[in-house]
């Protein structure tokens, strides 16, 4: 039904039910502590290209997921991926000042809030999932070990530490991988295998293939973003573009060059679609967002 | 069975429990990033009260608990805990450089990793409930939500938040209870019912006692904090003291005076043991643990 949207249809409509739904979900702004919760507010609303809730409901829709267990795990993950942004861009870390064309956290509020908002941000997550009332338990427990893994030591926060570690280190290109596979690839997988998850029961083949679909868009949603902050400016980004090249981190345009790293980010792409052919034309919506990922100017 | 050992040796053999069992649910340090993991284990190890743990052990003890679920239930909210002190001490916070006698993270490492210690702690302590093998999915599902609820905006966060705009301001005492029992009231009676949630089914009277027992346990320990604050030293605190009154902080003994506090913590004491009643002599660590809180001296 949905498969009948043309894709940017289908996209702006994902986009605009997971807008209302985090603004149902994040505390109201006049609760106290009201600066804290306006920052949430900030940090999430009205902004992001929300990639990972459009895998949410990609790969739902093969499943005949719920709308609403959609919302809550798009949700989750997207209070996840706007809390590390928020610590990301803290002084400590990359010290950026704009992030989706605004100020960012620390610099529109200050350090302890930017703290505090990711902080808190990441305890919405959990209890976004938690209080589904459409999922049942056996179903939520293992979706929020998901989430968990993801978004801890053995996923996201891994992946920055190895990031923070490799600072002015020359990583070969199979320890940059695996770098990005925990720092965006581990969010990203669980976008795809949550939104499975909210809908039947995956065989073990289709969770094997919507992995692989997973890995190749997970690297190369990064080889995509190292070639657009070595080529694109700020303006178009949203976000301090030349960051990498200047704080001499490694990436796959230093280390392969941009020309290589186009090729190998259309590779990707049809390693992605490849992923999907189980699924026949079910799995549209997920091509497309490949397609997107590896065609995006920002 | 337990009831009969003396209160320090059923505190030291819990103490020891939840060692053992912290260092076996945190990741191994020679895992990838190691860096990150021996942080981690830097930061839970070796030092603390335990007061979280303890409080569940005493309270799961009411309702036949089993220990595996209580071990679980322990580490993850002093997970939670101990993440709170490393980024609360960091600089863009209280800015410390002592904790339990020990460097705190951003000093023995560097401001990032203590930023991603405790990002990553956090997700750990989801991980470590969501994980439980012993507890039924429809037992885990509001385990996950109370912690999840305890820890965010809604309660230690929030509470944090609370503080960081109180500095220089002169509050009430009312408005003095309402930041405690967010900062550290919420997670304590998440202890207290996280506990009791990993045995035999609460009626409703016995969660409003429990409740009403953490409502003055967790309010003494702050008086207490506050007590101490100004009355001991750094070498017998294991971290910094007098920063409340440096800091200018409102506090118990700067709005009523360091006698009125004494006075205060005995008589939240004594309605610690009062709400424990209907338990009659089954409550007996939970008591003894309300007097040690009000009892300690750092």
């Amino acid at each position: 039904m949905t498969q009948m949207l043309p894709f940017a249809a289908w996209m702006g409509s994902v986009q605009a039910e997971v807008e209302d739904a985090l603004a149902s979900l994040l505390p109201a702004p006049h609760l106290v502590p009201a600066k804290l919760h306006e920052a949430m507010r900030y940090t999430v609303l009205g902004g992001g290209k929300r990639v990972r809730p459009l895998l949410v409901y990609a790969s739902g829709a093969l499943f005949d997921a719920d709308r609403a267990a959609m919302a809550r795990a798009a949700c989750a993950l997207e209070m996840i991926h706007a809390y590390s942004l928020v610590h990301d861009d803290m002084p400590c870390m990359d010290d950026d000042d704009l992030r989706r064309g605004k100020p960012t956290v620390h610099v529109a509020y200050d350090e302890a809030t930017a703290l505090l908002v990711g902080d808190a941000l990441q305890a919405q997550a959990f209890q976004t999932l938690a209080d589904s009332d459409t999922l049942a338990p056996a179903r939520l427990v293992p979706m929020l070990r998901m989430l968990a893994q993801a978004a801890g030591s053995g996923g996201m926060c891994g992946g920055q530490a190895i990031d923070l570690d490799s600072v002015g280190i020359a990583l070969n290109l199979a320890q940059l991988e695996r770098m990005h596979q925990l720092k965006t690839g581990a969010l990203l997988r669980a976008a795809v295998l949550l939104g499975a998850m909210t809908g039947t029961e995956l065989t073990d083949a289709q969770r094997d293939a919507l992995g692989a679909y997973s890995s190749a868009v997970g690297l190369a949603f990064q080889v995509v973003d190292d070639i657009l902050d070595a080529t694109a400016d700020s303006a178009t980004l949203g976000k301090t573009a030349g960051k990498d090249a200047a704080g001499n981190k490694p990436t796959y345009v230093s280390i392969l060059g941009l020309a290589a790293s186009q090729a190998l980010a259309q590779q990707l792409r049809r390693d992605a679609h490849d992923a999907l052919a189980p699924f026949g034309e079910q799995a549209l919506r997920l091509r497309e967002l490949a397609d997107l990922i590896v065609q995006r100017k920002a």
